[in-house]
């Protein structure tokens, strides 16, 4: 087994006052030995490498709870429109003509993309899932992998076999890097014959769901109409609640949907930089994190972003919340735990999202010798407030180096850039006249 | 006089359509002699030296119409915290430390993070202006000096006649790359009889006026019970307005508020983070603009935002109104003028912030050959909603470069990083008891 250490600022997440300025951390084959100071590591652990890195501050890889991989195939494809016009007429047309292959290279990219921007592991809702998984499996990410299903589409029959397909093909591949969760894609898109159906199945093979929830005030209306209840509390009377869930969104919220999703210990998906875009609202993040639900950060897809950056959206959150309630909500330690601790527990992981003895080794490393990180007053102030993509220097996921000096070791970032630029052109060009 | 000639994808911001994907621009001395499609320099231009950047965004240089550049000692400092106990027992205290030299290298440190994010010229506001002036014409860039005077504090009769000295010793300083304003703080901080002094001043040495205006409710309401007026219009029948004045923050505004700024030509310097974070408020900017007010970008100080990235700040202007408004509000294209063009106005140049024949050479390129910058749908999109601090690779102010692949070429960037660090700690230090 592979043995590294490495020397480096460390904040494990393993509380607020955990911090090593002068720290190492010792990792063996795929899982963290040690966390600590400068000479904390074993007795007798002798390293194959080490790394030193004394102005770099090492954390764990950040968590993506919620995004449409591929959807990078449509970055600033179009942007500042109405919500309708801009799905009818720009969005769904383009999805429509994507075909497998544009699924797996438009994956790729944003791949590419987490990993510059320090991202380890990402719950990701598409179609075609498993050439997602391809992409996941030969990068060397982290990925929760859900096939989104409109139940009431005329394909979501067939979705809902390829998600089984899904389950059986990859649920665990990677020596585990890939876990599957089914994906209806929301209240107001599957029937509620359809989502027990999904939520029976999902139970049957030990799986948990990934469904957008309350993410705008159209859809808290719509179910009011048909069902005379919120679509939290639909959900909850149609039995999809308990067991893993993820709800994405969350953003329009009664206080007795908020007490259902602690009791059911539903997990929540908050992405602040769509739900600003698209003018969906600020979700009711301190409120919950208050009542005990576990709330991950998102991204949501490039279409409405328009960056897959984690960086970006841990400030977003704290400031899009401080601009709704007061300068206090939502610290910067409380964000950084969104984006790492939470968003583990979120996708079901117990052994991912801090630094310490037993977990698996994903983390990246921050180059903190830069202008815009002095002086040094608050490590966790600086990677929510300051800190951007480009400042990730190394990532290391279960335990191998897959970016180091920036460089992406697992990809050949060129040729999936070309295969973007000219599949996206392409199909838009079938619009075109 | 050097010429050089730089080639490259160039977006002039000259009007919305304005592109050339294969450009060049030629450059003669400190000014702009032609911009178009390859080929299109000068017959018989010889430059001295040719830049290939077939990878590159070439544009203006962004400026930042509203920061306190000094302030980078304190970031990270003191955050998430209710606005008074931070100002009074956190701010103020660390402020009243600082000597002359901690803000040379404050504003050394300032101008080091705003060249790596893309800043060629900012509007400061803060005490001993002189050292900030003798950072910015050692480092080459571009800045309008204002001594920011409290007029109801003891000092402020003489931060007025440090602010005359001001005008007399930088205005026009740095083959004109240096101009001053008076710096008045607020309305709530200057008497009536002090802002017309400062406004008779200012008018008799022909410079223009900065001032922080209708930021919080607070002061509206302050100023109301005192005036029985907002500030705007206290300001306007004071006679302030009408001459060049930027009116930093104009959060909370009327209708009539809106109007007299547009009819007195007042320029607006808007922060959205800073607004955010310390839950001042959303700005009517898209308002403002469809009356004709000139609206700039500003980061505010470090203190409270935490860094100076106009680039995030072009980001986070866009979701703010969009959240607020509709997902119309504040098109990228809008965005990228506040940041450039309308900057430039805000500043009062004529010759800066687009990059046409006859303006002076102030530009940046943006290395768009990175995974989130394709596909290439929209350059503006990605400037605003996809692109960080850490893609901008070169920058000429001027006609020089102060900036190539990120290294800076004009500063120490060890040595300052060093200063800034032992000094704010050191100052910090004098709290802990």
């Amino acid at each position: 087994m592979s043995k590294t250490l490495i020397r480096a600022m460390i904040l494990p997440m393993t509380g607020p006052d955990d911090f090593y300025p002068e720290g190492e951390i010792a990792i063996e084959g795929d899982r963290i030995l040690s966390v600590g100071p400068k000479g904390s590591a074993p007795a007798g652990f002798v390293p194959d490498r080490v790394l030193d890195l004394p102005n770099d501050v090492v954390m764990p890889g950040l968590i993506n709870t919620h995004t449409h991989a591929a959807m990078t195939m449509l970055r600033s494809y179009a942007d500042d429109l109405p919500l309708m016009p801009w799905l009818t007429d720009k969005v769904w047309p383009f999805e429509a003509k994507m075909g497998k292959e544009d699924i797996y290279w438009g994956t790729k990219l944003a791949l590419a993309e987490m990993i510059l921007s320090g991202t380890t592991s990402m719950l990701d809702m598409y179609g075609d899932m498993d050439r997602v998984g391809d992409a996941v499996l030969e990068t060397g990410t982290r990925a929760v992998l859900s096939r989104g299903m409109i139940g009431n589409a005329p394909n979501g029959e067939q979705a809902f076999q390829e998600q089984i397909e899904l389950v059986e093909n990859y649920h665990g591949a990677g020596d585990g890097r890939i876990q599957v969760m089914f994906g209806p894609h929301a209240p107001y898109t599957c029937s509620g014959e359809f989502l027990q159906k999904v939520k029976a199945e999902a139970d049957r093979r030990g799986v948990g769901i990934h469904i957008h929830v309350a993410e705008t005030l159209d859809e808290i209306n719509t179910i009011k109409e048909q069902e005379g209840k919120t679509p939290v509390q639909w959900l909850n009377d149609l039995g999809i609640f308990g067991g893993h869930v993820v709800a994405a969104h969350c953003v329009h919220l009664t206080e007795e949907d908020i007490n259902i999703l602690a009791e059911k210990k539903v997990a929540v998906a908050h992405n602040p930089e769509s739900n600003m875009k698209l003018n969906s609202g600020t979700a009711p993040v301190p409120e919950m994190i208050a009542k005990g639900v576990v709330v991950g950060l998102g991204t949501d897809g490039a279409s409405s972003n328009n960056n897959l950056d984690l960086f970006g959206e841990m400030r977003s959150a704290a400031l899009q919340q401080k601009l709704k309630k007061d300068s206090t909500a939502l610290p910067a330690y409380e964000v950084l735990e969104m984006a790492t601790i939470q968003g583990a527990k979120a996708l079901g992981y117990e052994d991912i999202g801090m630094l310490a003895p037993g977990y698996k080794a994903d983390l990246i490393t921050i180059n903190f010798d830069q202008p815009h990180f002095y002086p040094r007053f608050s490590i966790p102030a600086h990677l929510v407030y300051v800190a951007h993509a480009g400042d990730v220097r190394t990532m290391m996921v279960d335990g191998k180096f897959i970016m180091e000096e920036r460089k992406l070791l697992t990809m050949d970032v060129k040729k999936i850039c070309q295969e973007v630029e000219q599949r996206a052109k392409r199909i838009a060009a079938e619009f075109a006249d």
